[in-house]
């Protein structure tokens, strides 16, 4: 096999094909895919649909806690959970520069047949392109994703209510930070990893416990404060923290300081905020630390009625601080 | 609103926020979309399901008869048409280079809802990433579609058997002679146009009138040889072309000769092939010369049971020549 990806590799010719065979059957051998149809062609859902797509183009594709493969996994699985759906199928569209390791190529799709098995979906479909060296960096790969939601299953953004719960499944900025120290090389003795994981059992443990979660939003991308805002303003209600309570670990703290970053606007890719009403907040937060990643769940505020739209840090000392939307990017490429 | 997109555009904060409103939704406008959550939520599918996806990295962005947009739809529709599935739901995934003028981005995006429409399908779930300068040829788009197949369909590369014959709804390589004239800014006075175009419909009245076709595939990247060659060998039938039937411009077939390439291996945007039983020829035919996506449909062949997995034309004089799979790719990036 070539160690380098040519451009012939995206012709859709005869080498295409022994890339299709050599790694991606390989690694996501099912059925469906190996129908080779135009289509994957798919047992009929029950349900209603959850359907969710994403474009990965972080910088660097490895880092500490995952790669790019993963990455794209579990981004998708993780959308399609917070609407409270199983998710089911994953298409994976890749976007290569000419002379990409095919060994590296291989490691993350491995990364990402392992990362599916442990969310239970299946890589029913796919497509490769490439284009020549300098008109892409490196590698992009789009994940979507179907899922099934199942009856009686509310959950969206705007179904925030005053007195309910706020909820995040751990410690914030973990991904945000190690993205960034492996980027731009610093001096820092670091060991925090990226939180990159698939959220779909620990969804799966809380809707059993409560079906009547009212909103579930991974904080990716824009980081907590993104995704509080997004929620206040569709739900039209206040959102307020208690700041001490929001879980950071120590050593991301540490850094923040130093590089005056806010853990409140980082990326993560394994952490979940659940909207939840007050009866139902107790047994909500025991399944969640019983389950592996929902084993440093916290309260971290509650959702109030006025300020509509706006949300707040109540400090320990009676203070309130707004949060706001990000306006900046505070790291370009975090996923 | 800014000229061009900026790094930030692709924050998922509040500048992601403003393109979103003012570009995605402004043109994808529906009720799905608009929810504005992690999935979209969509009412179940009762068949069936199709699922596909596809990256466009076509290079240029706009050739005669299309753009990037139009195309991104087209293809998706067509890979789930093709399983006999009845096209549904769309996602969009942009990865747009920094520095794209906003202006072409809200005509591509256009043309996409545009050609939506024309397809029947809805635009359900986005994703926006930008990338610094130099770090991605200015636009890619993933477009995954969801259809639905309807009971009793069973088309597969599979299903070809001897005595069927072959059909393809038109001309072939007017996209790639399109888009390659108009990236190398070749002297030719042409007036060929990509025949990019959405063919659900199509397939749909032939549905009707011939439930049991056997195969359907659209020619694209490798053009018809290619295809032709992945269903001989999936069928392990033999495919026997009568070349003097196979329909070519005149002006595509003279430049081809210029140019030395061979229109059975050219890309094609709008156009299919179809495997049907001997016994409802001449009525598939009647509906595809009824649709104007069909109106210069041929027969151009027929299924014959050896040699297995091979390719051949017969020459008036009856000579044979093998019709092998692509090896190089005439035409990087032609969709």
């Amino acid at each position: 096999m070539n160690k380098e990806i040519k451009i012939q590799h995206g012709s859709g010719g005869s080498l295409t094909s022994k890339l299709v065979q050599n790694i991606f059957y390989k690694h996501f051998n099912n059925p469906y895919l190996l129908e080779a149809h135009d289509s994957a062609r798919l047992p009929g859902v029950h349900g209603r649909l959850a359907f969710t797509t994403d474009s990965y183009v972080i910088n660097p594709l490895q880092f500490p806690g995952g790669n790019i493969g993963k990455l794209a996994v579990c981004g998708t699985v993780n959308d399609l959970a917070m609407s409270g759906a199983r998710p089911l199928y994953i298409s994976c569209g890749f976007i290569i520069e000419a002379g990409f390791s095919m060994e590296l190529l291989e490691e993350i799709v491995r990364s990402m047949a392992e990362t599916a098995k442990e969310a239970g979906v299946i890589v029913v479909t796919g497509d490769t392109k490439v284009v020549e060296k300098g008109n892409a960096d490196k590698l992009f790969i789009n994940t979507s994703g179907i899922g099934e939601i199942p009856a009686g299953i509310e959950i969206c953004g705007q179904n925030a209510r005053p007195g309910d719960a706020v909820i995040v499944s751990g410690t914030l900025g973990d991904h945000g930070i190690a993205v960034m120290l492996q980027r731009q090389q610093l001096q820092f003795q670091s060991s925090v990893k990226s939180d990159c994981a698939p959220l779909n059992g620990l969804v799966s443990d809380m809707l059993k416990e409560c079906p009547g979660i009212h909103v579930l939003r991974d904080a990716t991308r824009g980081g907590l404060a993104t995704i509080l805002n997004e929620i206040a303003s569709q739900s039209q209600v206040g959102i307020e923290l208690a700041g001490s309570e929001i879980p950071v670990k120590e050593e991301v703290q540490g850094i923040c300081e130093v590089l005056g970053l806010d853990p409140l606007y980082l990326a993560n890719e394994g952490k979940l905020l659940a909207v939840v009403p007050e009866d139902k907040l107790q047994n909500v937060m025991r399944v969640m630390h019983a389950h592996p990643y929902g084993r440093d769940a916290k309260v971290i505020g509650r959702i109030v009625d006025k300020p509509e739209g706006k949300v707040f840090v109540k400090s320990a000392i009676g203070g309130r601080r707004i949060v706001d939307v990000m306006t900046g990017d505070p790291l370009p490429r975090i996923c």
